[in-house]
């Protein structure tokens, strides 16, 4: 392609974008798709002779556009908040271009200075541990970041010699714990590391969700006195089901006792640490050796750009670090970020998330969340003053977890029909073994008169719901 | 950032990539920036206050410019292609924009539908085999691809309780093969999988730099005459280091012969595999397990796009999934790729591939390959007939390893005098225990006189060199 009908084709596809971003409320909010539809719109093969610019823009917007499920707009209320921005749309376009490599500080210097340096501005914006400036680095997503958290517990356990031996001279398994309202990564990390799904302790948690620090002492007692190696816990700020808070001072006591490392997995709460107000959860964040949360979802950046601070990175680096010739450079004192990742290979993700800090400023950024908190503190008063619903766990933050009075049968219902509208988007989940309902409010251009609407929709709906509910579905 | 701000933003923007993509051959190729040179020009604080289009982009051009390495420019032959394109920019910008976290099919059915679906066409572009066909997947890059394949090869070991167990309850370690030049990522998933760094079995090569079947099954047979459980072969077809070819049929024979899984990292040869007349390589191939090559080298899709192909994906997800209510949905019958890969998260990566093949077409592909391909052979033609020079390994597809006949310390300053001349850029390796140059001719835009004018300057560096040389330099 050459550079006219490039900028003509960008021209197409920036004015798209421009709509998209800023004005557009594509419904339906979730795709309607079924499965299959797409495959079977698409030939078998791909084309022999390249194709024009409009046919490939034309099936865009005519095949895929209806297999999307807008998680930009502002009514999506489902999931977590996953929100990019404009502006982080030209730091990815220009990361794009650029093409570089990171995996060393000698293949691109800019993008692995930058990233330290944006890395290290968050330590300030959010006001963590001072232990972790320079020592933070860019993963694709908390997944990645606790596995590495995981790894570097593994590895602090078995000693130097653990990478060389690998796990299959012991008989005496390595513990982690976490909560059982943890994410799903920290089981996926265990089996991953050979660790085992059956090492990973799920303590209980109160009634606000939040881990016990009793029954987390208890269970680690438990597996010393029978042999187990524990090696690390898993703290959640913000659980992605309810938004609880894993209270971090007692556990960082338990983990100093016991010496195990503690990992702070806050990827869906931790933007909301740019406001002094809302830093209450993180006090004992001081003792805690590794933190990670995302600003891909509540800090505008485009996924994925996962912020991961370790406070001793040779834990990772004497694992992950293989140094062949043809990748030896002559470079000292740098970092080489291939070595504290899984992938050899990065893209340039800090320009997006520079792009973002400097155009919103830290007083544009706070601004923006203490809004979204305060929608959801305006949907969780709708949700108390109306008898016919009821709050499941405490609203936190950008969520709120409700549900109908009544069965889960009819909460379903709820849902299923509110999707199905294709006005707005909300996911559900489980709490006490009930289905229940999450407006989780973090979308960039979310504003009051959308949550109104949400509102309005929902109880219309359970309104429809329960007036055609026959005896055999009440509670 | 408001509609028609983006859009001016835009154009400045996409103005600058046009240009950048399409026409400049930016110098010095590689950044000369010193370390610590940008994070010192930073503030060290973020702003308060948001900042100006105009600001960010000046800093853009004045800041992070001079610290890229351009792996774009068709002056680029260091590492390996790393070539994207203009088409490659756009679907990138539409994937960005949409910002769908494509985790499960649900979560966006077009994302995972296309992505399927354009793998399937490159098992017909390529050749691959059908039993590859619905079970492709893109991953970040072939370390995590090979990382996965190996985790196949662990669980097929330890059976369906592994997962649940890990590794710690077993003595008899778990071993792997692959060949002494078999890139740093085999080691490096050995290490995070728990299998211990030891457990990996380097086999020797032949003079070609390929792995000798020989030496590979004479070590498989000692690992089980002593206890070991050896659990995978990872063929290389195409190394890092000088682009050799372990040979598969054997190396498939043995695979079978002893019941281990066969995987075949090709990670920078295989998109030379939609030229038929390339295809020698790749006999064989029919039995491996799993396959990956990046068509992020060199396909023109930009970085990451990673293509993995694996026979049963069923040891993959037995691993990798974790299903709590909040990602729960009663969908049958799809494929959930966050079940395929490390991460929770995924970009709808397909998007670019899919603009990719179908602007080119597959013919268009197949003549920038030749013409790569062409161009190597000339260049590997000048070095044969220029006795000052040697050829260092059998050229092959894009890459030349080449080296002055003298010692390693002229070779070095061969290669830096050239890189700190900023008209190109080249790399290294070492090969039979000796400094080798390395020349890849993959960019998208390198043409023959980008390539001629690097001869030429390759062959005056080295007069220079050779004219100063003093009597105890010589070899």
């Amino acid at each position: 392609m050459e550079r006219t009908p490039f900028l003509n084709a960008s021209r197409t596809t920036l004015e798209w974008v421009g709509e998209y971003l800023t004005e557009s409320e594509p419904t339906p909010v979730a795709s309607q798709a079924r499965p299959g539809e797409l495959r079977a719109a698409l030939p078998d093969s791909p084309p022999v002779e390249g194709e024009t610019w409009d046919s490939i823009w034309s099936d865009f917007q005519n095949l895929i556009l209806p297999g999307i499920t807008h998680w930009q707009s502002p009514n999506f209320f489902a999931y977590f908040p996953a929100n990019g921005c404009p502006i982080s749309v030209l730091g990815e376009i220009l990361s794009t271009a650029l093409g570089v490599n990171g995996m060393l500080w000698a293949t691109s210097p800019a993008a692995t200075e930058l990233e330290t340096h944006v890395l290290d501005w968050l330590v300030e914006m959010l006001g963590l541990p001072e232990a972790f400036r320079g020592q933070g680095v860019i993963q694709d997503s908390a997944s990645s970041a606790s596995l590495l958290a995981m790894l570097c517990a593994r590895e602090r356990l078995l000693g130097p010699e653990g990478v060389e031996t690998g796990l299959t001279y012991s008989d005496r398994p390595i513990t982690v714990y976490t909560s059982t309202e943890a994410h799903s990564s920290i089981l996926k990390a265990a089996a991953i590391l050979g660790i085992g799904r059956q090492n990973v302790r799920f303590i209980e948690t109160d009634d606000r969700y939040a881990l016990l620090p009793s029954a987390l002492e208890a269970a680690i007692v438990r597996d010393l006195e029978s042999g187990c190696r524990p090696a690390l816990i898993s703290a959640t700020c913000g659980t992605t089901s309810s938004m609880a808070f894993d209270p971090l001072e007692p556990i960082a006591e338990i983990a100093d006792r016991h010496e195990l490392m503690l990992h702070v997995d806050a990827a869906m709460a931790g933007s909301s640490l740019v406001c002094p107000e809302f830093r209450d959860w993180s006090r004992g964040l001081e003792r805690a050796d590794s933190f990670t949360f995302n600003p891909h979802k509540w800090m505008m950046a485009h996924f994925d750009c996962n912020a991961f601070f370790v406070r001793d990175p040779k834990l990772l680096t004497r694992t992950l670090s293989v140094t062949p010739e043809y990748l030896h450079t002559d470079q000292e004192e740098v970092i080489d970020y291939r070595d504290w990742q899984i992938p050899l290979g990065r893209r340039f993700r800090s320009l997006k998330l520079w792009f973002v800090l400097r155009h919103y400023g830290v007083e544009g950024i706070r601004a923006r969340i203490r809004n979204h908190v305060a929608l959801a503190g305006w949907f969780a008063d709708q949700i108390r003053e109306d008898p016919r619903f009821e709050l499941a766990a405490p609203p936190a933050l950008c969520l709120v977890c409700f549900r109908l009075r009544g069965n889960d049968t009819l909460n379903r219902q709820l849902l299923q029909t509110l999707n199905a509208s294709g006005e707005l988007f909300l996911s559900h989940t489980a709490l006490a073994d009930r289905f229940v309902l999450r407006m989780s409010i973090g979308q960039t251009r979310t504003q009051r008169p959308h949550v109104e609407k949400a509102w309005r929709q929902i109880t219309q709906t359970a309104e429809a719901i329960l007036a055609k509910q026959t005896p055999d579905q009440s509670p």
